[in-house]
């Protein structure tokens, strides 16, 4: 059994119900090396919500993306068999119930060495992603690409989980080896904060550090932290600079191009993927649609990073020797 | 067997594959009473095109509606199995092969008395759904709700197809039987033209008349019109002003409410409908959603429509004594 | 000569040049009954300018008006003659020096009896067309359409030159006949002013007024009202409720549908129309285009009232004998 | 002293700070007869998010209403006086912790019989409002305009708060006093849910209701309903059909217009109004800015309600001998 | 006679009939070295339609340019003459008629060596305009600026006739000779595709290679591969990222910025342009307006181009003598 | 007494009265070191109008600006004390009046040596901030960013006063210093304007010159010209691209990124700033609020200048020794 897209250049591409890349919905864990998934949750949010409206925009904006990534030279369809499983049960308005019910469904998933590519909602939803890896994995790698950290102590009145907060969440729980884990783009933050980033572990560029270092240094230092670890790439979409990505909550000037960031992408290739998520698109504030057609590539390239490894045979241990379960 | 949505009040609805009204997005034709797909197809335009998007719009508009229709007190789910059954395999650009396409894919459903619910797409695509009623049923009934008669000759350069055109071709094909037929709502047409739509057999209510004469008094002429004969209702969304429903191609000015529409759908309950199809909706051209909303809810009213004689046991003929197959 | 529309059938109406309803553009008081002519200027506001590009947009959307109109039962190319001039030359930023630039472009049209038709930019662009309108007529009656009466004294800093106070100072300048003037759909006023507002003279039919008497007896008082004496018609947009025309400068709720609109014009058909014009079409605000597509048939009546007349062979006096020229 | 806007005709209304009808921005509780405040809350809504822009929207788009209300013969002004008070302080995400800081801050308002005029804000923030009105008024009245009942038992996962439920909560908690008040507009609902919700002591007019027995009839029966009792009239701005209301998060078609819901508001003059809230408005969604503009005209209104009783001398009891303070 | 905008300081540039650039909108074919003219049609399109309204977006979107050109260093009115034509007389709906159709109107200006300017229409409009020069010039070269190469064998359903594959119709009608055509910027094909392109004859520069050679070996490349041939250049707006362009049918991430294409533009100066096109701009997917007016801009470098050659006396030998009318 | 945002991370930062950045709106002039207003003028425009409603679209978009300027290393809010003044008082449609009223309201600031920031509006609003702040200081020098030199003698019918000429009448009166005076990143000129604009002593640095000679050039360059004498900082939004500044009322194509933006007013930090402005936002062009975005961070920036001077103890002599008061 291998699930790809029954779609073919018979068909047109704007007609079908709307699956990522016209993948087939099934709901099965068999036979499958990934699994796309919805988790449209927004109650995270410090600014604009809406990003529960996320997943559906990326699937429309996915139509017409090609099955062959020139990039990374790989015919994703072609070594990878998945499905698009639909989205996530979840409960909106209560983060914390929420977190508990998302982590049940994900854990299976990831003891079964399936990679997960979910599709968010605001980004408080990487933390019952990461919960549930650990439990698979035990403390994973975190390879962060965000406007900004999220490791706050708490939001408004003191709250500890919003989307502003999870990667200390994170770090608190073990769930996450800072050792080995790096963030890249961060662009709002006061002086005391980006203090307390860095001593919580994480290797931090800033969008500052990024223009002055450039690119190719970039890509090396995120290899050198993630080597062969398991790694946990959780994208925020606000790390485009808001003239590409303008569909989001909380947009921060100053950003990136899409070109930087397939580079980027490309440049992390044979790291050992364990699960993925792309987070923050507001289709609301995207009236031109370019957030969402940035968001499905970059999901797209999540695809080529697993199907290159593949092709290239390349293998991680990933061993399931810490899990906890 | 019977197929409804599983989507129930512990799942959120927007959340979950864009299928209408969540209903399972399976392609079969067994145990089914009706089958929504969609025509995907907008060549057949003579002004602005974009209706192949209409199925996604209107897919994801129909999220939230209700069960319970309380106008027609039916539950559309509980007495009637239906699935969505995706999209129509189409030839976008070549309007006359695109036709024999569809037909072809109709016919069984038409054949097993399954009644497609059909979301367009231009109006041009009503032909082949005609052409495939009448191979099973003989001559059908048309029941037309739309700004525009669409009986011209031609279009642009002589072009005999196209979505100005079709309700002539049908009556010329013997799959359309006047005599039973009713067009209301017409607002855009030459003095000599609604002459000759007339001579072709149609009973037309313009706006001019409608206004004049009354919802009531025309709910009674389009019941007389059609009786219990096998009828195909199609809906021209731009059968509504403007106001409400700016997203289509050739809108036109001075025309019906959402709240019209519906009490008209109410009107003709009990009729002895054997298909339906629902055109013309452009999302390009809806900024705020509403043209795409409430012609979710015209096509959940088709539901309601047939729920209403299952649940009051009406049951017509139909008998397949003039099928041509 | 006789001056229409080269489009036909056989010609996309959404090719073309944009000049209205495809009349030939063509910079001739020969051989013509009316003139198209845009007015782009939008200094006199109060409240959100951009009505400069209000010609701009109703070109855009009058291409598929249809020749012939079923409410008047005319064709409007066949008996008139007619052309878009282009747009008057203007000063845009200065209101005074616009009125007096604008006025001289349009004295010869009235003085050989073209029926100027007159697509603003704001309202403040009635006062010149006003004062050209009575050097050939001397005073003229006024058929105003609009949520606003434009009659302050002044507007901010006690500027006398707004789109606020044009009908004040038209009645100043001795250039308006009240006694044979009416309003028709005002709603936003202070006590004090309606009652100076009708200090002045003219007849004001308020936008309770109007649903307590219905439409039919606020045709009956308008007709009385202008009689058959040379009338200048004036349209603001905002007599529509800012659902049918969001896209105008001062929106105001509680207003008109396009239906209400359209039989009013069609309820006045045979008075003595020397002049129309159309105001405060604003296409930022017009995201679905509903405001342009209203404002086009708007204009489109103006036509067919002249048509009509020419058809009923109803010929006003209309002699000259007032003119100051 | 008399709070009252500083703007006057000297003063472009397009210029200032956006506060209300351009009402002084003070936090004060001395010396007003209402005090307007947002309530930027959303987390209860179980489709689309974003009404906590709500508030600013409706700010903006107060810029230019009159502070003379024909419909009512009052100028707002002259006989209240009033503030902006800005935003409640609120907990977004977490919404029993929200519940209780507003209820905390608006409990002063209520017990100084200051009238809180609050601008949502989703549906659920009713909840605390009714607590803090009853701790000084003892069970309230409630006059509710909304195409949805909001009396479900619970929401997704058996959530109890979210904005379906909180009018079911207020009946538990003792609250509301069913007798006395009355919801019209309700059209989504399930048949079960509609018994129940009459069971709970509400008289429910449906919109299907409302268009049988007409607006008089409606005025009639609220009147009688809430007679002189003390009443907490809430709007969900989507009693408004999505025409008139497209930014909002679950809209109902075949709904009401402005001009109908004006003439309801003027209708229930005289009422002993000490409390109101107007929510739902979701600016994301409102392209064309018309929901945010009918919203701010529904909040004149309620200013319009206290003037009218203030110019006609009409004193309720609202003694606070029912107060559990 | 020499044509050129009569438009001057003296006139505002919002004012006016939009032709391109406020040209005279003239049906000659005397006295001009150029002629702007629209190919409004879209039936072409493998994904969303709507380029048949792109020459009235690009036509209003021009009226603000300057006709100097600093990058040039000319003035495009001076030394050149010509026109906007209007739109060629199309057949929507039927792409090998309007093939035809098109390619007998083009004839007589490659003939007369008028540079016709094209602004599309979807990119299958191409293939009349190669048709047409090449039965004055015969076999020409294509400078060919896209997301995509166009050259697939067929489309859905085995159609030959798309926008996705006349560059190859084009060579196997011989019409282009590849040995002297390049295709810059492609960054959406199989690898497979990318192969068969090349055995065309192509010279094709992906977006991959492009970012690896950098701007300046492109221009060299391009400069090289045409030479001083009868050269058309072909411009879809979708080579600009979507950030950039966002208002076409196909975008493709990833792209190029408007600094980029104007300086690629500037780099090939001094070729021997016979024709241009420019396609694929989709004004209902361009919110901000920003595609057309990069695609406006982009056409003002086709005259300026020209401009150059007349202003440095380049003349290139365009002897009609492979011509085969 | 020390003026700053009350907000802080216990209040959700979309809560309360848009001001900048929460600042306190206070009418004060005591113990302040600079002063955010609006000047909602927009009667200068020779284009599309619209930025009077700029101030409040860059106050809304400034809510969630961080305190701390990374790039700056300051607080913005500890070393300064400041407030939101509000709006000048003003005369649409009217400039050379409004031209004295507000230079009237803006010496006292001057005088004061509090440092007004000035959210416009169209940039004719910069004449008067020059005139009231040679009035306190002499003749300044101008720091200009924009793609427009605004320096034509006039615009339409010979107007002395619009956008286009203020920094021609300022040279005219004496009150820019052109010696010490630069202009960035124009991109609209003709060939004689670009000269006459050098002879009137301008430094000139074109997008043209800027791309070759390299952003580092650029600032050494504006450092050198301005020195340490008073400067006033004028910034045209359209000085970015279309693409990250759509929302302007005269968009240039080929222009600048908010990085290179930010950069250059990084590179300029320590010069004597004595005033700010920014000018052209136009929310109606913006769909997607990145243009107000933008806009408001580049505010921030003028915040940061003035932090930066404080916190490095850098004075300017900036004595009014010059004053003409």
């Amino acid at each position: 059994m291998h699930y790809k897209p029954e779609a073919n250049y018979e068909e047109a591409g704007f007609t079908g119900i709307r699956t990522f890349m016209h993948l087939p919905h099934v709901k099965t864990m068999d036979h499958i090396d990934y699994a796309i998934m919805g988790h449209a949750f927004d109650t995270g949010v410090t600014s604009a919500p809406g990003a529960r409206f996320g997943p559906e925009a990326i699937r429309s904006r996915s139509m017409r993306i090609s099955s062959y990534d020139a990039a990374f030279d790989v015919e994703v369809f072609e070594d990878l068999s998945g499905v698009d499983y639909g989205d996530l049960s979840i409960t909106p308005g209560f983060i914390e119930e929420n977190y508990e019910q998302v982590e049940e469904q994900l854990v299976p998933f990831f003891s079964k060495k399936i990679v997960p590519i979910i599709l968010g909602g605001d980004h408080s939803v990487s933390l019952p992603h990461l919960r549930a890896a650990a439990k698979a994995y035990g403390p994973v790698s975190l390879l962060h690409f965000d406007a900004h950290s999220d490791t706050w102590d708490s939001s408004f009145q003191g709250k500890k989980y919003t989307h502003a907060t999870m990667f200390r969440r994170a770090v608190e729980e073990g769930i996450v080896n800072t050792e080995t884990s790096i963030q890249i783009g961060m662009r709002q933050y006061s002086k005391q904060h980006l203090i307390e980033n860095r001593e919580l572990g994480y290797e931090v560029i800033t969008a500052l550090d990024f223009r002055e270092m450039g690119i190719k240094e970039v890509i090396k230092r995120a290899n050198q932290r993630i080597g062969n670890t398991p790694t946990f790439l959780t994208f925020d979409i606000d790390f485009l600079d808001p003239t590409y990505a303008p569909g989001t909550g909380t947009p921060e000037v100053g950003g990136f191009t899409n070109t930087e960031a397939f580079e980027l992408l490309r440049g992390v290739a044979g790291g050992n993927f364990i699960g993925f998520d792309l987070v923050e698109v507001l289709p609301d504030r995207d009236p031109a649609g370019t957030t969402a057609l940035n968001a499905a590539h970059v999901a797209s390239k999540f695809l080529a990073l697993l199907a290159y490894n593949k092709k290239h045979s390349i293998v991680h241990s990933n061993e399931l020797t810490h899990s906890k379960i």
